[in-house]
């Protein structure tokens, strides 16, 4: 199998869209989405949905999108020769909690197909706390193994050490978060990974949510909040100068504002900030540093 | 002339540095310098001097640095073979004032050399309101293009054309304020840029303080504050996303925190923000659409 059918996967993560959207405004209670539809002038178009209201949920994004046409202006990620043409499709999510206590969440699912070569799917999710809790960070990874150890096509530990490895503010010699699962270019046993891209995409809410719950309540500090809204300017770093995405997407003549949707609400960048010897917020900047198995 | 004298320009860009941030001081009237001096492992170092407090200026930048060493990883600039040695000194100054009627200043002034090759300058200085005052953006280009034109060296027309090409957010079609003067690699006629760029420095007080002094006592409503934090969100955006000094600093492992000194203090990214016909939001966004002749 060199392909999948596009439709099965536009009908299924059109549905991950509306259901993880439908998740996120039950929880937040306060708040709906905008819903924009675009069209690509090249061909193609999506689904962006925004949420930000006064409720647990600062800020909240859930994409979809179907593009085709002439791959744009040399490599489209690094498989395709310039001149061919390219389908790609895909959902990807991020949320902003306004509570410090809660990380943020970050996901996508994408399948690619070129005019040559076998297609490929990509993805991957990733958990970014700003305070840490271990019963989390083990909670998030247990999901996402558990997931794996059900399908002999993923590998955990080389895509959960390949999360680490990209989301990685070199800069500052810290990751932006405590990582998760990261792979691309999957092209072998289609069928298999699709099987598997399946599964994880309707554990996300479960990898997720009851997390989110358990920490939206937690009393804030306005030490903490300020902590929040610093380290909010680190993930505000990797997304424009790492995140291969991001800049291939502003550079290529990607829809801005779906692309920017992922940017926290709400930033701060202050000089020389460090956190104080054996406080919280040390301990959060250590595990940045050296990433942990969490499993 | 090849090259000029290193320690008459390090004496030169370090009173730059001195004289600039006392005129600040004074503006700001509450808050006074952190000053940071650094070592760089290959060679050199620099004072990294941040103002941030509670009065008319939000967050200030004055930096100055002299490094020198082995040219990192490939091209510096575009002009040194990989291997070859390098030095760089130079004075760069970013202003962020509080109210969102005084717009944000930035200026630099650097000297480079090689093992191979003359010496040459780079630069400049530009402005970004985030309400258009016309007679700001009208005194601002005055001072700069006065001083061009007391140099035959200088050509106002070309570098405040580079300078609205190379501040643009071309994910965004619009530039990043109302420009300025922006030039690099001058190579030719070293004394004559030399002295071109003494006295550009020395005009930098006189272009930008008076704005600064005439507008911060503007009231403020909400909706213009949240403005200014959505456009300084622009800021960063070009500053992380294309600024050319910024990336190679970061990708080559310059000094982070005195790199992204340069970022405002408070940001905001919001989905889908369009200022109300016929606003001064609007007449603003026009403005950086299709940059306009001010002198």
């Amino acid at each position: 199998m060199s392909h999948i059918d596009r439709t099965e996967f536009e009908t299924w993560s059109r549905r991950l869209q509306s259901d993880f959207a439908a998740d996120l405004e039950r929880l937040d209670g306060t708040a709906g989405f905008r819903r924009d539809r675009w069209e690509r002038g090249g061909g193609g178009g999506g689904d962006t949905w925004v949420l930000s209201g006064d409720g647990p949920i600062e800020k909240a994004a859930v994409n979809w999108s179907a593009v085709w046409g002439e791959v744009p202006g040399g490599l489209a990620e690094g498989r395709a020769a310039a001149g061919s043409t390219f389908y790609a499709s895909g959902t990807s999510i991020i949320v902003h909690p306004r509570n410090p206590h809660a990380p943020t969440f970050h996901a996508n699912l994408r399948y690619f197909e070129t005019d040559v070569g076998p297609a490929w799917f990509g993805g991957g999710a990733d958990l970014t706390p700003w305070y840490l809790y271990e019963d989390d960070a083990r909670h998030f990874h247990g999901v996402l193994r558990g997931a794996c150890e059900r399908h002999p096509v993923a590998d955990h530990r080389a895509w959960k050490q390949a999360c680490d490895d990209y989301f990685r503010l070199h800069h500052r010699e810290e990751g932006r978060g405590v990582g998760g699962l990261f792979f691309d270019h999957l092209d072998e046993r289609l069928g298999e990974v699709w099987a598997f891209v399946q599964e994880l995409g309707g554990l996300l809410s479960e990898a997720y949510l009851p997390i989110l719950r358990r920490r939206i309540g937690t009393t804030v500090t306005p030490d903490q909040e300020l902590w929040h809204l610093r380290r909010r300017g680190r993930y505000a770093e990797f997304n424009l100068v790492w995140d291969r995405g991001t800049r291939f997407g502003l550079q290529t003549g990607g829809r801005t504002e779906s692309i920017l949707a992922s940017l926290p609400p709400r930033v701060r960048w202050d000089y020389g900030v460090e956190p104080a010897p054996r406080s919280p917020e040390a301990a959060l900047v250590e595990v940045l540093r050296r990433p942990r198995d969490w499993t």
